[in-house]
């Protein structure tokens, strides 16, 4: 397997737009991926029990299996729309259906912006034809750009590896900061591959690589309601579907296209100034190694003492005991890096010197050891600055 | 029931001092209250599965039921400092008994500040002759600033009640900010009263009244290894234990007490510019409303947008469908203020310049309606600040 360049467009047959159409007052905020075939669709949706219509739209959509077309939309979320909501995600389907000549049945679609506001369907519907016309093979770019919020940077990946003797290709596109936290917050992934899947291998491989990256991610322990993971399978490389040690392959090359893509998301978030892993081993079970792991990734006190580059793994014991009834303190060790801070529930001596150092790197890593079981998880969060605080504020 | 003077020294019998013994660089870092007689004690400590060696020493004192003094430092939390820490609130202990001339069985301690390092024995201990020589009447504010860590206003409060035709007084101070979350979240609350009581109405009467005031406010979300409220009775006003309506006055004069300290913990939170009240209504359970409330009350987004005074409500609605998988989006009412922002899922128009008005308030009301049952509850949170990134980055 290796990286390629092409994002979203570097499968056969698949072409990108995307430009400005005046949701935002400026910056582009209309996207469009479009496969020359239908292919198989799938997706894994927000959690949330507030969901946008785009979200509803498309989860009826995707029982057809089949998709050729993803429009998006960047600026206003279409949510809490009501009926209304609906419809305009409706017609901007029949819409883009008609654009490109092709079955309403086969597009789906998402949304992102603020919540509340009716979504402007005219000035989308008025820029398709447009948006329709640029479709290109080098267009991923400019679809990753126009799904922005408050990125600061567009987000595209791209992969092959062999299967059946003929190279596959596996790109996407993503939109996060702010809000990302488990079960896909305010984050938007787009996957093309020019591999063919069954839907009884697709669909469980999307689960897996979103369970193992960004279900693993959180910046403020928010979940949005618009989110989604979208996956389109157009089989124009290999046309049987993928089986056996090539399903293998396609599953980790999947699993690694969605940890870069988690990995771009946590290093954009909202102010970010660090990037903290934390690893959790020894814990009773898997959920509850991730029970910790989210309660130090999502501690104010832990994440702003890491902005202040403040070694005070206190709050790091102190999360893990609010975490989980059966913590033993007893047992537990703390690792600042290599340094060693906390064992046996009390502290150890370490060099302030090297735990200040420690403190003053852009990547942080965290290492707790519960002492009670064998399973282990691993989360990554940054930490939460001033200008997150801003962004928040004004946004 | 009327609001009295003279804090934790209200109550007859009762004498507090505080002064600096050197924990801290400046600024008291000692307290101590003292009743002449003894009195039945009981307390609530913090939920955390890590706690501080004062809060497993207290644990057991209590355990005789009966308490005559509370040492309290500021500065050091004495956790995670194994057995060393368990002697050390021993030492303290048993040396303000001798002080005092007391059992060393009748005295509780308690510690806020740094986790992680070892509490300065000698430097309280060479303090406690000229602490136990400060008792006074008028020592309330001197304990109540004593006991204060980024708090920026010392907190106590008394209050009067009949009682078998005798008034009868119940005092308190508190400290809080930065880390108030429910279930005592680094907070201390010493509590008095020269009420008699049996243990088996004192100890309902003050999870209670915990349970409906300092377990319903929230700052960030964390919570801490050291907080108690700890209650002292020594029955100087009336001898006999309170019964029947005597005991309801009680009941009620505690929960006064108690919220009236909470509020003041909320509006004295780090870097709070707001004050805010979520109400939750038509829940199906108490659990579930108090779920969604601090959903919200703990999401940095909706903390945030208040902080820009910003009536994003979209957030608001994003909170509530990621707190509970019982949600049915159509039937949500949300206000602000007494505006309607949202209802059977949808955005109502309210007018924005009455939106902007309620957000430039400083107590801001959010009254969320779910329509699937009976249940209620209130939470009470700030916003997120600047400042609080300041003060948690550096300290």
């Amino acid at each position: 397997m290796k990286v390629v360049q092409g994002g979203v467009c570097a499968p056969q047959g698949f072409l990108a737009a995307g430009l400005h159409c005046g949701i935002k007052y400026k910056n582009k905020d209309l996207a469009l991926i479009y496969s020359r075939v239908p292919g198989k669709a799938c997706g894994v949706v927000t959690q949330n029990k507030v969901q946008a219509a785009p979200v509803k739209f498309t989860k009826k959509q995707l029982k057809n299996n089949l998709s050729q077309a993803i429009i998006v939309n960047s600026g206003n979320a279409n949510c809490c729309t009501g009926r209304q909501g609906l419809a305009d995600a409706a017609q901007i389907c029949r819409h883009t259906a008609k654009e490109l000549n092709i079955s309403p049945q086969y597009i789906l679609t998402a949304s992102t912006g603020i919540i509340g506001k009716r979504l402007p369907v005219e000035k989308i519907t008025a820029k398709l034809p447009l948006l329709a016309a640029n479709l290109q093979r080098t267009g991923s770019l400019s679809a990753a750009q126009a799904i922005m919020t408050t990125d600061t940077v567009p987000k595209q990946i791209a992969v092959q590896f062999e299967a059946a003797g003929s190279p596959v290709k596996i790109g996407a596109i993503a939109k996060g900061s702010g809000m990302i936290a488990p079960h896909l917050a305010t984050m938007l992934v787009f996957i093309t591959t020019d591999a063919a899947l069954d839907t009884a291998d697709f669909k469980p491989a999307l689960q897996e690589a979103v369970d193992n990256s960004f279900n693993l991610i959180t910046v403020d322990g928010d979940t949005s309601t618009n989110d989604m993971v979208l996956a389109l399978a157009n089989g124009l490389a290999v046309s049987a579907p993928l089986q056996g040690a090539d399903l293998q392959n396609f599953r980790e090359a999947l699993n690694f296209v969605c940890l870069s893509l988690a990995r771009m998301l946590v290093k954009d978030a909202e102010g970010a100034t660090k990037f903290i892993e934390i690893q959790v081993e020894e814990a009773k079970s898997i959920a509850q190694a991730k029970r910790v792991a989210f309660k130090i990734a999502n501690s104010l006190l832990v994440k702003t003492a890491f902005f202040g580059e403040n070694p005070n793994w206190g709050r790091i014991a102190a999360a893990i005991g609010a975490a989980d009834k059966n913590i033993n303190q007893e047992k537990i060790v703390i690792y600042l890096g290599r340094e060693k801070v906390m064992e046996q529930g009390a502290a150890v001596t370490a060099s302030p010197k090297r735990l200040n150092a420690l403190c003053k790197k852009k990547d942080i890593f965290i290492k707790v050891i519960l002492g009670i079981g064998n399973a282990r998880a691993t989360i990554l969060t940054s930490d939460i600055s001033y200008k997150y605080v801003q962004i928040n504020a004004e946004y």
